[in-house]
């Protein structure tokens, strides 16, 4: 199946604890679209300046992206400067500018827009509504958005997440969205707006995913799945981490082409499985030389973290021996 | 198997978003004794001044909790008051009355030197230590202990550590004794201690169990399992939630007298559900209806929570239908 993202590609000036990096290559449609692309077929819709370094658009290339809907415009790429602290969970952002960004009006290529995996990456809500309208008979669309969009575009953000089939937020903009302050509470509540499944990622706590019941029941064990997340001794750089967490679910999704609720949880574990390898390096370092059987055995290995029951075939003698 | 647990027995005042108690019956060993005396025959050493109300007596013969390491004294019983805020992660200590817990010496009965699972809660590791030098041949021993100890008696801390085979830490304290930022790490140090097993609980983002591997590898499928919390709608009052984590985990690995990593996985699965309801009510509440057959159902209800390929005997319809 084909996924097709529409979203920033950027340079990013980042700094983190491990080190510093200028003007790598950035934005949430550069990092989704280079860890889909290890799924499935993917296109992108995005615009960069005539900045843009050349190499970058050989690399997307050679992961045979298809760019004939990336526009090269006169003018600057658009520009992200951030740091963390010793808490790698939240960013402190130095400087944003939105350069041939600003006046991004993304129209999908008439041929690109019977994609059947639609992911519209973190941008103004009203595009994504306008960018809904083009499709013309997606099997799955996702939408993630941003604290900003909630407090200045609600109304729009809410029309557009009634538009889609999957919802990502973090934990944060789920209770800031839902005006709730307990995370079932606000996830029930943006269900009741019209997606079918939301996602909410925690960060070094992992995710839960939440779908509706049959009828107006919630059975917890059936619409809730919580998994956490692949634990890592160091995190170089968390950029990137939410994009391709959306990028191993979609593509998870779009190469199976199930979508029942048993391949959503597993699509979450391929969430979680890359990005944790999108962390262990900067910008999207790490992607590059990421292969479809690491991102398996991380899989298998994330079976055994979590599972404490037996599992057919996981008979593991490690298991079974005394604590010593 | 018998389950010696050694602690306070207290009265509080607790104050949360959903109400308020005034001397309600607590204490990290009422609570523990509480739950754990669902799974298997229960003794407990503690102290209580001539104030404590009898009908507290009279509850806990009803579990058949063995009260003959119980010392009533001339004084007033230990008081604690305190306060949660709309983070019910976070408790506000208001007063703190040691009373007649200040010269606790406890000794264990002659006849309960035997004990083969023994839980040394939250006290001060000195006695801790005097108390696992009276034990004969215990088949486990289980330790939790608090910041305050972890930065007020570090090296008596340390020796306590060096002497159990599983230390129950919070995350926070994870990291301020292990003086790391990762918890892998912080987790790993500890182990380097001594003790077979670490239990580091995250509250409501759920726990992590850490073993050591065979020889000097750390696979990390091997020696760490991580679990989520079973999400709740509503918790009225978060205190007793680590106690009755440790019950439910010990009270497993009594039942079953089973202690392979395996076990501990469930153990640490049973100390998840267990602390999950308490924290439904006031005080030790809800523990003084909830039976075997209500954990049961719980541990099998997140088990659906948190699978994501399928399990024995487990081909529930409602995880194969496409999301709606």
């Amino acid at each position: 199946m084909t996924i097709l993202v529409v979203g920033s590609v950027g340079l990013d000036n980042v700094e983190t604890p491990s080190g510093k990096r200028i003007r790598t290559l950035g934005g949430a449609c550069t990092y989704f679209a280079t860890a889909a692309s290890l799924y499935d077929q993917v296109s992108m819709v995005a615009v960069v300046g005539t900045d843009f370094p050349p190499e970058h658009i050989d690399f997307l290339k050679t992961r045979n992206i298809d760019l004939r809907g990336l526009e090269i415009v006169q003018g600057k790429t658009f520009f992200w400067a951030g740091r963390y602290g010793d808490d790698l969970n939240v960013a402190e952002t130095l400087d944003t500018q939105l350069n041939v960004f600003a006046d991004f009006r993304p129209s999908i290529p008439e041929d690109l827009r019977d994609a059947e995996y639609v992911f519209l990456a973190n941008i103004d809500p009203d595009l994504q509504i306008a960018l809904l309208q083009q499709c013309r008979a997606p099997r799955l669309t996702v939408l993630d958005s941003m604290n900003y969009w909630i407090t200045s575009k609600r109304d729009s953000l809410a029309r557009a997440i009634s538009m889609v089939d999957v919802v990502l937020f973090n934990e944060a903009e789920t209770k800031l969205f839902a005006a709730k302050s307990n995370i079932l509470v606000a996830a029930k509540q943006i269900l009741g707006m019209g997606p079918k499944a939301l996602v909410i990622k925690r960060g070094e706590y992992g995710s839960i995913l939440v779908t509706r019941g049959d009828g107006a029941a919630w059975a917890l064990g059936e619409c809730f799945f919580l998994t956490p997340a692949y634990p890592l001794e160091r995190v170089i750089d968390p950029t990137g981490a939410g994009d391709t967490f959306a990028a191993g679910f979609m593509g998870y999704l779009a190469r199976s082409d199930d979508l029942s609720i048993e391949a959503l949880r597993r699509a979450v574990v391929h969430g979680t499985v890359v990005a944790s390898f999108t962390v262990e390096d900067f910008s999207i370092d790490r992607l590059r030389t990421l292969t479809t059987r690491d991102i398996d055995e991380r899989y298998q290995e994330f079976l055994k973290l979590t599972y404490f029951e037996t599992l057919p075939g996981s008979d593991c003698e490690c298991f079974r021996r005394p604590i010593s």
